[in-house]
């Protein structure tokens, strides 16, 4: 008969509290950097568990203003659980990795989408909307988010982790830092700021590390907002429970960290902290193909995708080009970036018709399913990108009708507490 | 019984020649002017049929080898069928078009895909390859393409006008002239050029036109090149046939025009002349939604994707971010387009360890029904981009295995005559 | 250049005229006999075109009344283009048919989906609805049917041969005339009848042949009603355009046939003449397996499907059981055709809350892409079938609501010209 | 910041011990009778979790022979969590039950699928292969399954309650019992039996009751094994996680139970114990319409299907008709059932060649996310069933080639110790 002892649960390697501090918990790091021990270690085929804390570290609550957004601390940010090694991965191999599942806590099911200021984390539309902070608290039914927010919505998660990657070789390393600061140097005075150097303050490993190497670690190591050729902070949306990644190995270990759980995200993730944001546990399987950079020419890592990625047949798309026209009408040249945020205003101008707020159209772009396709780069001088809405994710019709679209009242999204937006 | 009394077929509103050149035959544009009279004028709900020359107007043969591309005129492209009048459709309104279905003509079941000689219409890759002109011959077999140029693929299509748009007002056109025109100010010696000015060379209308009005509209009609706000060349895949698509309306009567259809494209269109361009027949039905600019925020089409799009759920998904690792290593600040490049550059060196030559891999993630998404903008300062090779097109299997990828003999596209690759 | 020289059209290998009645047209035969010489003879590889009849022969036409489907003559039924010789195949070898398109004539955009008499034809529910002659009429729009005797839907076609499959030999035509005439035996008095002996009266095969084969031909001739396992009237949806199928092959050159072109059809075709019937041109390529009976194990054709079927994910899905509870509340013993009928009740009886009438609703099941999935067959005595209806077919919104279901006027389709339903 | 005070989790109503035989547990009960009181209330809109054991109450073990399944005790079985009572829910209502997840023990990560012998629950071949007992664990990781009994194959989870359902009225058990009895009566000595009536012995309600009503309850209470009018064992896979299903209510509060949890199951469960059966826990929440049974002219339960059911496009796919030429070749008249048996019987040959034993095929088939389409039930005397095996759930190719099939050495399943199979 079924027993306690021929049912043998998966391991979970690392355990985190999601209402501790991250920097105050054990294998939880924030900087990318070769010299960060395994905090655990696997070998190729086992099932294990991690967990994750979201990845303010607990910093965003379950209320109803956007304050703590504003204030959030951002050189404590992008917790990451690990590294974890796997046993006979070397530099040149590809590390397998199988995301089998991602799920928020049993005892926390809820997340958070937010419009981070101009000033402190900006977004897509920082400087054209002047971002003020706001959010979206979404509830977990199951498969399902709802938010008390943004009313009139319920969609299926496609849960992924925002960020894994493997960890860096010390020249990997060198190199970003060098072609970073470059970018830096360029745009000295950037809001927000082009990118992020090495900053010691807020570095934590999450071990017990000689203060030497821990040292070098908070002065090199490097910021994990963007994403790299290791992965990192991809912000793929279908990298999602079932996908299988195939990752450069660049040390002994390969020593690959996870973090920055989404239960949903739009394609782009555009109000930077886009995603519903969560705390969860990820659950993985792991193998070794040694040579495997050379075999399939691995620059960045590559995916299979899930079968159990929602299915919303039905969507309304809209189109961008790399022309300005929702601001001062400049023309750019077959720039995609432009073109994605001309379809996504255009989307959002269609929602507020709806009787969605900008802030609340904002936030449901950046966390619903919404899938944005590069239409064509080679028009010159337009870059053409689509956003397809899915209208199943709606429970009220949202389709273009010959009589226009009922515009509902759907109140507003969490603002800050003195009403600014 | 049925009897041809009670079997009416659907009118076709402008017949062409697909073996003639298109400025000797009526009803062929190429430039976007609001003076170009509609050559046809349909009724709300009315089903009807246009043809439609290539692109290029028969300037490319069915035959092995790339010589016509290296030598294509592209004074004389973007033969645009049209424009067509829809009664009751004013400026403001809204006109539905839906495109019910896109066909090769039955006497050319072929079409064609070319990369770009660098000084006669580039590419995305035109620097990085110093293009030289190549090509593939697609075979269609019912809703199936094959190559004798590249083997080893077969996929259905997703077949759509990679141009359609409405006529713009002499404001609008004024606007695009003078924002385009500043660009080419802004880069005077751009190879390629960075945009297209009005050109009265090889300007046609298909149709007797008083002198004077033909000269404004060789003088200062749009180029064809560039998808803009009433649609234009977007090479949206997804337009495909069963989609609807919402355009909005700047002149009396809509006055669309439809040309440059393709069998299948990726998302992209990477190497220009990268859909299946081919020659062939459109059937349309349209309304006219009254004040539809304002109803749905309108400032460039949306659309309704098609119920019939190939389905392919196996997929091998690269990753790119805006640094140029395949080239200088050059850090770029957020640049959806430079993230693409890398995508489909790790896409390509992978398609190399299958067999296929660098030629054959760019013309056929440009040509087959490759996917490609925006992961993310906002993780400053990389962009990440993915591009997704549906596994079911290949007769071999493409999936990454321990062992690495099997090599093929898949010999060479069409080159030129001169064998200079 | 594009030349018609170099654009060389696939081959129609048999023509028909849609408006002639199907017995004075060379090439069609309506009977399966092993001695039914090939009209036309291809090799593998080859793609070639084959022109269809409607199943009727052209004995409905485009009105408004169904007085032609009360008085069909069913002896001349199922027309079949064919017999086609593939070069190379012998008995135990398996026949791979690509159907790489399947559309109607241009110049008979129209198809029909029938309600047959009780006593002429039946259909699943003859004689719980006493079942009197009814139709729609359906147009096409591209990939699309509407019909004005079915208000309110728009479907993408699933458009597939009903009937398609390889000669029989002397041997398999003897088996089946053996068992069918069991039946028969076995129910002598059934309206409708179980199965239909081999019968001369209306026998043809379309070629000139010796008088002594065609008295063998129609007097022992299988008649085409059911599906066997040679293929035969399978009317199986999803043998649509882009699906490969293998089938077993029982005489040299497999002489294959094919008619009962469908626009679409719902899964179980429930009306008899359920599938959106029309004329049109099927093509084709093929190739051998030799020995492929033994290799794949064939009893029956095994098929891979296209990747162009109609994809619409929201449905509404019906259950059923094996126990009449719309009828004599009987309990039938693990029957699925029972099971099958209850869900499709359910879904009519659904579809009267909206507004469709019975035999609307009867109908429109019988011929949009429905979908009815085996749900269990183990839990006695109850097998249980489901009836996906999708939602998106619709114009209107038939989700159920808190609220009840909007109920509109949909008048009805067509019937007897005596007014009797 | 998030805190264990800002969230909240979903309560779980019902707690089991999946290692614990069911008739020691609290609110399982394994009868269907309408005296049995409510376990628990919820409100419309809360969202609860429900824990299940496996159907059999623990009885089968993690190991490597079936003689668990020879043996188990078939008096014991559905054991059924619940009932809920809804508030408001009144005879004639609609509950609307959300079934938002449906996960494994995370201390129990597998399941198993079993073939019963033919004289203890039998299954759809019981009798044609004279069944031994026979069995395949399956181990859960994340969203898949794999089975050391079966190897080469991993698939995604289409995870959902094989038996869920409202209480029945009185007057509908008596129905029950009245009908079912009959056909009992008229195949007095049928083995595996027709059907199963009230039977005391075995008989639990998992809550203290009066002896009288527990006697009624045990005298009168229809069996679990068929699925009827209230939902009950339907065993419809698409009943997943993520859908919503319609129930009609035929007692105050609706009191409705859920059980049978399956990981993974193919249409038609064909083995009986054909899912992946696992304990597990059920996230829920409902809402009643108010006479919905009229507004939706609910005879049975209508649901609206998940977006997160696995994908997987390609497929071979396998067709039947009602002719039992695996066996006596018998004639059947348009008998569905009988068709899908041999459209199952050709892809048990089919796997048969690819390696897989008789039992492993039966097994897979009944496991995996097969799909069993209903082709045509009008061309009489033959139905016409379809069964689709997905391609992508296999680690090696099963797709027909030219050169046949290749044949691998999957070993066995887990047999009885006896070795009989």
């Amino acid at each position: 008969m079924a027993t306690q002892a021929n049912s043998v649960p998966h391991p979970t390697l690392i355990q985190v509290d999601p209402f501790i501090p991250a920097d105050q918990q054990k294998g939880i790091h924030n900087r990318w950097h070769p010299e960060i021990p395994p905090f655990a270690t696997v070998k190729p085929g086992e099932v294990f568990k991690i967990e994750c804390v979201d990845w303010t570290g607990a910093q965003i609550g379950n209320n109803d203003n956007s304050d703590d957004v504003k204030n959030v601390d951002l050189t404590k940010i992008h917790n990451l659980s690990g590294p974890i090694a796997v046993e006979g991965a070397e530099p040149g191999d590809c590390l397998v990795v199988d995301i089998l599942d991602v799920t928020p806590f049993e005892k926390m099911p809820w997340g958070y989408t937010g419009i981070f200021e101009l000033n402190n984390g900006g977004g897509l539309f920082a400087r054209e909307f002047d971002s003020k902070a706001a959010k979206a608290i979404w509830d977990f039914h199951g498969i399902y988010a709802t938010s008390r927010h943004i009313p009139g919505v319920r969609f299926a998660g496609v849960s992924h982790p925002g960020l894994i990657g493997t960890a860096p070789s010390a020249e990997l390393l060198a190199t970003w830092n060098k072609r970073e600061g470059e970018l830096i140097a360029a745009h000295p005075n950037a809001v927000p700021p082009v990118a992020f150097p090495p900053e010691p303050i807020g570095a934590y490993v999450g071990q017990d590390i000689a203060p030497d190497v821990m040292k070098r670690i908070a002065d090199q190591g490097a910021r994990t907002v963007p994403g790299r050729e290791h992965g990192g902070n991809c912000d793929i949306k279908n990298l999602s429970r079932g996908s299988r990644c195939y990752f450069p190995v660049f040390v002994k270990g390969a020593n690959f960290s996870v973090g920055d759980l989404h239960f949903s995200q739009g394609d782009g993730e555009m109000s930077f902290c886009g995603a519903i944001e969560m705390a969860g546990i990820i659950t993985f399987s792991t193998s070794v193909i040694k040579g495997g950079i050379e075999k399939f020419a691995l620059k960045q890592p590559i995916f299979l995708p899930s079968p159990v990625d929602p299915l919303y047949s039905s969507k309304v798309i809209f189109e961008g080009i790399s022309v300005d026209y929702h601001g001062d009408g400049k023309q750019y040249n077959m720039d995609a970036s432009v073109a994605y945020k001309q379809a996504a205003l255009n989307a959002i101008e269609y929602l507020k018709k709806v009787g969605y707020t900008r802030e609340q159209a904002y936030l449901l772009l950046s966390a619903a399913p919404v899938e944005s396709h590069v239409g064509a780069l080679v028009d010159s001088p337009n870059a053409c990108v689509t956003m397809a809405i899915p209208t199943g994710i709606f429970t009220h019709d949202i389709l273009p009708k010959p009589e226009g679209l009922t515009k509902h009242d759907f109140g507003q999204c969490a603002i800050r507490s003195d009403g600014v937006v």
